[in-house]
């Protein structure tokens, strides 16, 4: 997905936002503003929303020289999370089925996004996806192609959607290679934050070996790009992994919420919309094994 | 009120909507953007966001070449109100105390708001206003001086809010001028809308002899300013009015609700608050003949 010109507004308050995050005074705050709309000036026709993205919090944190302006926001929403931890497993013990629920339990931890909102009402939204339709469900393609990989490839999104994506690979039958930031950028997961929902007692811990947002392979570590070409399964989480994956072949699972009004019409689905949504490669792999 | 950087992002928005409703392609919509962070970035530091506001909106009627972007949105606005016309008189004849029901109802229609937002539920607003508690309540203040003065100037807002404003003129028991734009901006009511709302019927309209956002009384004509400073009770509706007057030394009684967060920041109450507010000189005349 492109930018579209409803997102540079979205974008300057993103960057305002992460400057008072970093703790910058009103001038510098007002400098960041400034380069952000250069930068939007001369954005490319075809450039992703992610690689402006990555630009914004390049810029704060450089300006600022805060190395993580979004730590204390991932902090407390790892908090939140883990203080429902035994609600959420509960939730998927007491399922008709397990593995449906823990999907969408990851799907309803992607509303922890500061790059869309500022706040965000985590019960609310776990009931409302709990009981949505999903706008797009492939869902049983996914539980097809669990039953004959024999390991999962898992993009991890933001810190404390962490903690959901735990209980969901807790009940994956396969083992996991958790895959999350090589550096901070917004409040996506880095090591620390995925350590801190303890994912390393789930998963196996990687990184994308990059600190772009989603996962542009073009900027990964080879070893990375080497894990991802492998994959016969792999689940991404969240908006920005669409955008940066949805044109590759791989054999990819997306679970997001399209949280904005922009994605969601790209997608062609209503805003808030929980999907499911399996690449041809991965609706061809479960096809022909089914 | 002066422009706060948190303004930026919803003056991109406002630009990019009213590009939009001119019938801009998408090359002129991202070159009005353009054009609008320009002007952001050198804008004045004490610059009002009615200032900032005209400037986009005038930008927008010169690039697309359309007088009345908003002309439109106005007379659906319109059309809503006039239908709600019959049920507003009814809940003013049933109210216990009809001046402050019908001075609610004023305040209900300043939802009507196309630089907040790009919708909103009337019916829904009604009910609240009417049931809220006034963050700012000089109500008290204004009925006493509607009892010791002989005619009202009321400075009007949005096209189909001016229906709400048509049911408190009604109440109101002394003559009334009815102050528009002189000109389209954004979708503020001129003569146009007012005949429409059928405010000729029961005030003597006239107009701020300008197009800009609010009653700035530097850009309104002399003869706008005359009235204005000879008027011994004032009623400005919405925040432009607001944000243009407030410092002014006027017997000024605004009505309004703090919409956007920056401003209800700025007057220090909860965004969406309704806000019946007297100014110094209406308060010591209230005072004076209690």
């Amino acid at each position: 997905m492109r930018v579209y010109l409803d997102c540079w507004p979205c974008f300057l308050r993103q960057a305002l936002s992460a400057a008072r995050r970093a703790g910058a005074p009103p001038g510098l705050q007002r400098a960041v503003l400034v380069e952000t709309m250069a930068e939007l000036r001369t954005l490319a026709a075809d450039a992703t929303p992610p690689e402006m993205g990555e630009r914004i919090h390049r810029l704060v944190r450089e300006r600022t020289q805060v190395s993580d302006p979004y730590r204390a926001a991932k902090r407390e929403a790892t908090a939140r999370a883990m203080a429902l931890l035994p609600t959420l497993r509960a939730r998927v013990d007491a399922a008709a089925d397990p593995l449906e629920t823990a999907v969408r339990i990851a799907i309803a931890g992607n509303i922890i996004d500061y790059g869309v909102a500022e706040s965000f009402d985590l019960e609310a939204t776990l009931e409302r996806v709990l009981h949505a339709t999903p706008a797009i469900d492939a869902f049983p393609a996914l539980r097809q192609a669990l039953q004959r990989v024999d390991a999962v490839l898992y993009l991890a999104d933001n810190a404390g959607e962490t903690v959901f994506d735990r209980v969901l690979i807790e009940r994956l039958p396969v083992p996991v290679r958790y895959a999350v930031k090589a550096g901070p950028v917004l409040n996506d997961a880095t090591r620390e934050e995925a350590i801190a929902a303890g994912l390393d007692q789930v998963a196996e811990l990687i990184d994308t070996g990059c600190d772009a947002m989603g996962a542009p392979l073009a900027l990964c570590s080879p070893d990375f790009r080497g894990r991802f070409e492998r994959a016969s399964l792999i689940i991404a989480k969240g908006q920005a992994n669409y955008e940066t994956l949805s044109g590759v072949d791989a054999p990819i699972c997306f679970l997001l919420q399209a949280k904005c009004t922009v994605i969601a019409e790209d997608i062609g689905v209503a805003p808030g919309s929980v999907i499911i949504e399996a690449s041809d490669r991965l609706r061809t792999v479960g096809g022909s094994v089914g």
